[in-house]
Parts: C-alpha cells; sequence; structure tokens
C-alpha cells in the first residue's frame, strides 16, 4: 500500500493471522498490570488467544494492517475496526492496536500505520477514528496529539476486591 | 434491593426491558452530539434501539439495576456486564450507563446505583469496575472520583471526514 524508507504497510489476509497473534500477544503482554492479572506467560497467552478471537469475531468490517520490510517479519500491526460510537450512536473506526516492535521504533513506523488506518476508515465511509490510550502512556498520547486525535472521554475504574 | 429516602433499587428482569430503552433512549439522546450525529429523533431511536439490542446480546451475565420510589416509575438505572478488559486479559465489569432522571438528580441514586452496581459485580466474582466518562462532564468525573474511581485511560478521537 505505501512504501516509505524502505517500509510497506500491507493490509494482511487470514493466512497471517497466527503470526499477527503472536505479534500483538508479545506486544500486549508488556502492558499487562501484574496487580490484575498474575498468569504464567502461558496462561496469558491462551486468554490472549481467546480474547483476540472474540473482537476478531465481533460483526464490523477490519483490517490488519501491517508492516514489513521486506526482510518478512511483522515490524508494526494497526487492528482497526468498524464499530459503534454508543455515545454519538454512529458507526466509527476503532483502532484496537497499534503496535511497533521496539527495535523498530522512531523509524516512523506508527505514523504509517495510522495514515494507513485513516485511508482504511475512509474507505469505509467512516467519518471518525477512536481508540484508547493508558493515562501513564505519555509518549503514546503525544504520537496522537501530534496526529490530530483529541482526548474525549476518560476510562475509569474501581478496584473492588 | 435496598432501601434509602424512599427509593429502591430493583435488579429488572426481561419484562422491563421495553421501559429500560426507552429510559435509556431519553438519556442518551442528551448526550448526542450533533456535530456527529444531526438524525431525527425517530432516526435517532432506531438506532438506540440496534446499539442497545446489540450491547444486551454480547456475551457475558448482566443486571439492569433499576431505582424506583414505588410511584412505577424508573429514576435510575445502572446496566451493567461482564467484560473483558482488554489491556489486562481478565473478566471485569463495565457500566455501560448510569443515568438519573433529571428531575431526581441531588436525591443520591447515583449513589445508590453504584453501590448496587458493586454488590452486583463482587456477586459475579469481578474484581474491578470499569466506565467510561465524557471528559467535558465534570460532575460525573467528581462523582467517580469521590466514589473510589480513578482515570486509567484517555479515549481519544480523530475526525477525518
Amino acid at each position: 500500500m505505501r512504501a516509505n524508507r524502505g517500509i510497506r504497510i500491507v493490509k494482511a489476509d487470514e493466512s497471517l493471522l497466527e503470526r499477527i497473534i503472536e505479534f500483538d500477544r508479545r506486544i500486549s503482554w508488556e502492558f499487562v498490570d501484574k496487580n490484575y492479572n498474575n498468569d504464567s506467560y502461558e496462561e496469558f497467552a491462551k486468554t490472549h488467544r481467546e480474547v483476540f478471537m472474540y473482537i476478531h469475531n465481533l460483526p464490523g468490517r477490519e483490517a490488519f494492517l501491517v508492516a514489513d520490510d521486506g526482510s518478512g517479519g511483522i515490524l508494526g500491526l494497526s487492528w482497526i475496526k468498524e464499530s459503534w460510537d454508543t455515545v454519538n450512536y454512529i458507526k466509527q473506526a476503532y483502532i484496537y492496536d497499534l503496535e511497533v516492535e521496539d527495535t523498530h521504533r522512531g523509524r516512523g513506523i506508527g505514523k504509517l500505520l495510522l495514515e494507513e488506518s485513516e485511508k482504511y476508515a475512509r474507505s469505509l465511509g467512516l467519518g471518525k477514528i477512536s481508540l484508547r490510550v493508558e493515562i501513564d502512556n505519555s509518549k503514546a498520547i503525544k504520537f496522537y496529539l501530534r496526529n490530530g486525535f483529541k482526548p474525549i472521554a476518560l476510562i475509569m475504574e474501581k478496584k473492588i476486591f
């Protein structure tokens, strides 16, 4: 779809699904808070697959946009899916994951993935992209602010155990 | 389930579903941003029903906790449902709506609904309640802060039309 500094962003087909799950599992593991979930990596991998397939099987068009540099490995991923905006009652594009392999951060891969995500959302006729960022991830928040995103809501939580 | 100043919080059964949809539709309409959705109320009502039933039919145990004062009307609603925490890969309770009829605000109904929601989540064995609040709704944010909720993530959006 696009080439830049040797990086191509490609819309993956189902044949890449297992490699995408493996990539997403590895990156998602970094963000698991051990206060909530102290599963072993093996237990986590099982739950990760269940949650991944649950979202994948929800209704709504979706794309796995994958960054590669021709070497065959996945360097980055945007998982974007049509979903309901349950405040404004319109369809929107929701980015479930925008992830870049840590050894390849700083190469502009995230920005390329975001640009292709916007094109994909427009191609579906959707007028808005929404995503969630953890409040302590100031690097990601700044990245999205630089790229035209605005904070519109808070996710608030209460532990009750 | 609980009585306080004449208000009871009751776990509604399916027979109340139409009245709950009507209540939720009316309150949700207040929050629709006309920049995103300029449907008529009739068009909105159709989409609202579709989205409501979509969420209602998602897997996961749920409760509609309804506040009434014995007069038969719905004064407030908490819609709480078991869902995936897609950051920590655990099951959580998610409050889709916590709403109080505007003419009955300030009577402590929201707090009662929240307390019963916590009890319900605990009864399901869930350790955490999560919800979304719009960033410009400072009254709601303060209410949740007072009641032990902490902001943990931002929802960010970009218009692309």
